[in-house]
């Protein structure tokens, strides 16, 4: 039996029930060098909590975030909450030499960021590693599209073209939740999924974007209150009230970039694309081809090969579920699709191997603050109405 | 200036408005040994065919087809009609001399199609020609699925899937129009549209069809007589009347098949499949590939190519509007479409291009009366419950 | 915390481990009267069930079944096995009073399966439950396609077209594994994949197969054989050996068949449908509507609903992940989507969820008789070359 | 027999060889107060425009194009040549006392276009129509998508996504054509292509586009010189000499804008999307619904209705091919699909329609002017690296 990597969770809402599959489930399916066990999870309500732990199988609960920190059953944290409080929550883990698994966006500014992967470098130096959670790189068709770009199979990349289309608050009442407040979300549409798209496309690519012109908008200001605060799914039109509130976040974000490599690029993340649940597309225009992954149809990949006798040329739509596409051999038979919860235990997988074998995961802190600075260009641009670059790390 | 292949037609409804538009053109886009010239057109209404005339672009018109025969102004006679009248008119044209172009399918009986087929393999020792208008060969993506066939592309052929689906009398109100009296139609869905997915996977699979097992169903077995006869276009739920009569045809007819080449088959052609207006989909297996059509997008070939590596292995969805791509040179840039008139100027291209090469064109009158031995198996089959042989030609 | 449902899984190759992610998520997910427990997993190979218990996440192991039966902490036993050796488990489970999740087919042969459904009816007044484990129903695209035709939206059924389509052995190479030899698998394609279809297109239209006509082929006659027994996953062209032995299953089964509401169905199960890795498509058209589910986009539903308008009509992609669609809303927020082995969690749920109110889930044994019968049918047609009927069960 | 319409056309390359199909065809399938005739076709090349008049069906042919105004029997210019000549040709025409169809762009500057746009203003008292030749307007799924907002079945425009890709360029050895020197195109991407997507979306939404941020690229800045100045369909690498030449248009364009009606979008134009042979796509979010048109499938409109009831939701595919469609009554039966070329037909139908009962057709030429200040601001946004406001006509 595999040694131990012994985990404790804070926040247990929508993210925190993905992590919870993918500890459950990752040493079910992967040969790995340590086995999870879900050890304790933290939530603020009590009670809310307690069920939590019962239904989503952790041994033990609490409502304060530090106990989790200062256990010695714990070997990593992994921060499930809101942005607001993800600095403080990662700065203590790593500073009691756990690892630490962190949602995205890494922080809600850029100076929270800068100070998180200033400590989670010093850390690596400790054996302590740490990781920030972009789990749609972990999609295999997305792993295989950046694969096929590593090996040139596109060429010199043109275009990307990337969007992220939800449509969750088209209806004006829908209420006031915490993703539509900054103080406690940080951005709205452009953090919360824009920041997806900005990590696929770079991890895909291999660029980085160097500078961005962009625009925000807030197409329903204001919102009723909810009666209570409630996670994604929990929001609803019926938990309104009478009183409204401003909503301080963006609805939607656009913006053109350049890339380091050449590449130049369109990006859209809304909240208003009625029809849309959870529609990310990315599209790549190379010299030699061309890659399109839409996530509604996320076990396909379609891939142009333009080395082929002009006549056979098309778009090929590759199943990505055989054993030689990227974490397919650890599932079931060709054809045989996997869900979004999957991204979340491929997360898991590459983060147990690293910690196992002693190696840095990505996406690093580091990397992650990056994003955040892309971010913070994008803002920047659209307040100035200018051409705007990106910050170094 | 070329020389002229003047064309006189009889009938002018909706197979009339293809040939014509097809006649009109085919030498606009194609470099021919001859120009078509469209000198006369036939119809049984006086004022229906001046009509039809001025509209379609005919120079003259006629009510008294034998007199179409008879001008020697008139090199080829082409047969729009319904197929009670095709064995008449074409027999008198081939012994005339006249180069015959008949709509499919060829006879509505057996023993007419095989005077036929005498007939014009009789009249080719004297350099007549003939063919049967089966226009959806001349689909370029059809005739791309034919020729990677032919070049060994998807091996040996295992699985022959065909369909066409069409909804227009699903309204149980629909009137009677001629299509579904057997008199006049010979049978329903199955010689209408079951013959061209007959001819369309003969002709891409290279294989024949042997033996069959069938079933024809009429699920509506009456309908109001139409006050007027009226065409396919024209009729509608309006032109109905009170009295209703039998319908003597097919709603529906389908059937397995074994091909002479080894391939395995299963065939459906409906008038009742709500929401497919015309839904022709022919899909093949073989051992190295698979191919799809599908002609609600008509400009499109899936291509599976499993010689691939595994890893890239995808359907392909070639765009066939490139210049190496059967036809296409003489049309638009690459990813400008076409559409369904432009199967029967490929249709008329070809015979045009027989005619003044002096080769015979395909498919011949005696390929369309294999066609018509194959319907009658299927007829047969259907009565007999039993698996039935094709009669040989 | 809940009363405990206690289970004994037999098999734990490909169905094993899809049933064991089903029951380690079932509880998670969704709120039952039972809480699953994985309390013992049974193998012939010592070594293997042992691997396959730590692995799969079971308590206990044992290469005996009949010790599966005989323990008092075993309240379910559920077969994963080859259809062989499904009759005497499952009788002598029943006996010992255990609830039974058997996996499909029922039986090798209609003999067991009668016996089988008549021990299991005899058993329901017990309060022993019993269910067939035909997965495919329980996507909720296939069980909202279910829902739409009880409602009555696309009217009465006049079409059903159903093809389960693999590729798994094209490779002539591919070597003689279980799956090909009778004595084990009771038939190839059509008992493996056909019986599928035949459930799930019986379970959508609410109207059962009467009469077949039919056709089996066996394309590849001979086999190398494996150098060791092996599963589906398992086995490769790399496990084979010099000696060949026969095939003695279908590789592929097509029939016409007509159902007892009216509708006339055509169907195919193949193995050598090159490029489709487990591709089911199931059409369905009726006097109102139509209804597409293709597994490759299983989280898609095609409708089209011919009461809109006629300028507004057309297949609607309905992407199935909304909570007011059968089974979605545990999971997570729309537009996420789920996977294969989700259908084998929902069999669970609703299997635990009938246990725990005393009711008897479906499919029954009775129904999986029925389908069995079907299967015997078709059998028949082939070899008989005549229509067949479907026996009374 | 209805009065003529006597036309006489200046270019006779790519979309001459459009019209000359469409003022061919249009009054076959359209009843239209006048009838279209082909007086006379004008080229620079002597040899050229003969052989042209011959194969595309014109009356006479000259090289003097103002003989073609100078002419009693014309009452048209329908002016298909480059860019830069287009303002000469259509104000002497509409100086003559001719009806004017000018293809797109309409001018290569902003100044030509103003004058041109006050010349027809002027015209229009005089009873002299004009139109500027923004095709894609008038394929019936476009037509149909206005139809659809301007009913209000998607509310307020939320989103607009536009995309024009091409790649015929893509291959830095492709030669030097007109279409890549200022000089004779105006502009590269952006003014071919880039303004039929403003056209599309401004049609659609009715709304127009008011300020923009921009970018634009030239991927490969020299080329091969031509041998011999060459159209876009007889361009080709094997016409490329030794010696290069800069390219001064932009290869690919990128905007962001904000409509007039509130609604926010992104645009793109380019000539290096690999695989993209003319990549129209279109989308629109509102806050009811959705529409989305994709060129390669120029048949079909897919249309999201938020008002259905949620479970039913779905992106609705509508064959654009029924009578109460635009345009279609005109043609075959549904489900017949119609191609490229007939987008000009209903451009032409269009025209003579207004012409015939004496009104003005759209896009006039100040639409047009205002595309072209688009184009402008698009141009000064991305020298100037800032947003950029719209002009007013």
């Amino acid at each position: 039996m595999s040694e131990q990597l012994r985990v404790g969770m804070v926040g247990y809402a929508f993210m925190g029930a993905a992590h919870s599959q993918a500890w459950r489930t990752v040493n079910r399916f992967f040969d790995l060098p340590l086995s999870a066990r879900m050890r304790v999870v933290c939530g603020r309500s009590p009670d809310g909590v307690a069920a939590a732990a019962g239904k989503l199988g952790w041994e033990t609960h609490t409502t304060d975030w530090r106990e989790v920190i200062d256990r010695d059953d714990v070997d990593l944290v992994d921060i499930c909450t809101p942005g607001d409080t993800h600095a403080e929550i990662a700065l203590a883990a790593l500073a009691a030499g756990k690892h630490v698994m962190c949602e995205k966006p890494l922080a809600n500014s850029v100076a929270e960021a800068r100070e998180m992967a200033a400590a989670a470098t010093a850390a690596q130096a400790r054996g302590v590693r740490s990781m920030c959670g972009f789990n749609y790189r972990r999609v295999p068709a997305v792993a295989l599209m950046q694969r096929l770009v590593a090996a040139g199979r596109i060429g010199a990349i043109r275009h990307v073209r990337a969007v992220y289309l939800q449509d969750w608050i088209v209806d004006p009442e829908f209420p006031l939740v915490w993703r539509l407040r900054k103080e406690v979300a940080g951005s709205g549409a452009l953090g919360d999924i824009g920041a997806h798209i900005i990590d696929m496309t770079q991890f895909v690519t291999g660029q980085s974007i160097k500078s961005v012109t962009a625009m925000t908008e807030t197409f329903v200001p204001t919102r009723p209150l909810p009666s209570a605060s409630a996670g994604l799914s929990a929001a609803s039109s019926s938990g309104a009230s009478a009183a409204r509130g401003d909503v301080t976040v963006d609805d939607a974000a656009l913006f053109l970039a350049r890339l380091d490599g050449g590449a130049i690029a369109t990006y859209e993340a809304t909240r208003f694309a009625t029809g849309r649940k959870n529609g990310i597309r990315v599209e790549l225009n190379g010299s030699l081809g061309s890659l399109v992954f839409d996530f509604e149809r996320m076990n396909e990949l379609s891939f142009y090969d333009a080395t082929l006798p002009t006549a056979d040329q098309g778009f090929s739509r590759i199943l990505v579920t055989e054993p030689d596409h990227p974490y397919m051999a650890a599932w079931w038979p060709p054809g045989h699709l996997i869900g979004y919860e999957h991204s979340f235990t491929h997360e898991m997988r590459d983060l147990i191997e690293a910690i196992g074998v002693g190696k840095d995961p990505a996406p690093s802190f580091t990397d992650a603050l990056q994003i955040q600075l892309v971010l913070d260009a994008v803002s920047r641009s659209a307040e100035s109405t200018r051409w705007t670059d990106v910050e170094s790390v």
